[in-house]
C-alpha cells in the first residue's frame, strides 16, 4: 500500500479477507508498492476526484485500474462507477469489477454504465489470487490509457 | 480459424502477418479453434450483425471478445467501434483495440467510443505472441459477460 506518486492501482475494497488476499496476489509479481486501498466509495471518489483527505494528489497521475468491489459502504459500487465513467476527468481510467456476484442484473448494469471489465472472485483461494495477479499484470502492463 | 457456433473470439485485422501471428499465439492456449478472422470492417459489422453472409448466426451466441484493428480497409476500426458499442444488441461485447497506433488522439476516440481495452502491437515477435495469448485467456478465462 502507498501514498506516494506511483499508485497505479486503487482497490475499492471493503472485505478484510479479500484485502489482504489481493495484496499478496499482487506482491508475488512486484505491483504491491503500487496499489493504494480505499474502502467505501465515498473515499473513492474522494480519491479519485483529489476532494477530502486527497486534495494533495492534484498534480498526480490517475491509477491505470480501478479495481472495484460491487457492496461497499456509503457509497456502493455502481454509483461509483456511474460517477467515474460519466466525468470528463476519470471516464478514462480502466474500471474492473471485481465481485462476488454473478447476478445478470449487475453484469447488465456495470456494463451499461461503462466498466472495461467484469470479474467474479474465484472462490478458490488460489484461484482467487492466481486471477488478481493476472488482472494487475494486463491493466499495468499491456494495457494503454490516455496520458 | 472456425465457422461453428463455438466462435468466442472475433478478429478483426487485414494484415496478413499480423492474422498469422496471432493464431499461433492462440493456438498455444488451445484457443484457436475458437476464432474467426475477418480481414474489413464491413465484414466484422455483417458478422456481429448477422447480416450479408452470417444470416445464419442469427440463433448463435456473441462472441466474448473482439479484437479489432483501427486501420481496416471499408470501414475504418473506430467506426466499427462506434456502431457495436451504440447498438444495444452488441455494446455489451468487449472490444480490444489491438493496433500499431500509439497516437493519443486514436486512443482517446476509442475510449470515448466505450472500447473495453487499449493494446499497441509489441513490435517484437515473441512479445506479441505472448500479448496475444494474455489477451485472449484475460478475455475468455477470467472476464465474464452477460447472457
Amino acid at each position: 500500500m502507498s501514498k506516494s506518486n506511483v499508485i497505479e492501482i486503487l482497490l475499492v475494497e471493503d472485505n478484510p479477507n479479500d484485502i489482504e488476499l489481493t495484496i499478496r496476489a499482487l506482491n508475488k509479481n512486484n505491483l504491491v508498492n503500487k496499489v493504494h486501498v480505499v474502502k467505501d466509495g465515498e473515499e473513492a471518489l474522494d480519491f479519485l476526484f483529489c476532494r477530502g483527505d486527497y486534495l494533495t494528489r492534484k498534480k498526480e497521475k490517475p491509477p491505470k485500474v480501478i479495481l472495484l468491489d460491487l457492496k461497499l459502504p456509503k457509497v456502493n459500487g455502481l454509483e461509483v462507477l456511474k460517477e467515474i465513467k460519466s466525468k470528463e476527468k476519470t471516464k478514462y481510467i480502466p474500471v474492473v469489477v471485481l465481485t462476488t456476484s454473478r447476478e445478470e442484473k449487475d453484469m447488465m448494469e456495470s456494463y451499461r454504465l461503462g466498466v472495461n471489465s467484469y470479474i467474479v472472485k474465484p472462490v478458490d483461494f488460489q484461484k482467487f489470487i492466481d486471477a488478481v495477479a493476472d488482472i494487475g499484470l494486463y491493466w499495468l502492463l499491456l494495457n494503454e490509457m490516455p496520458t
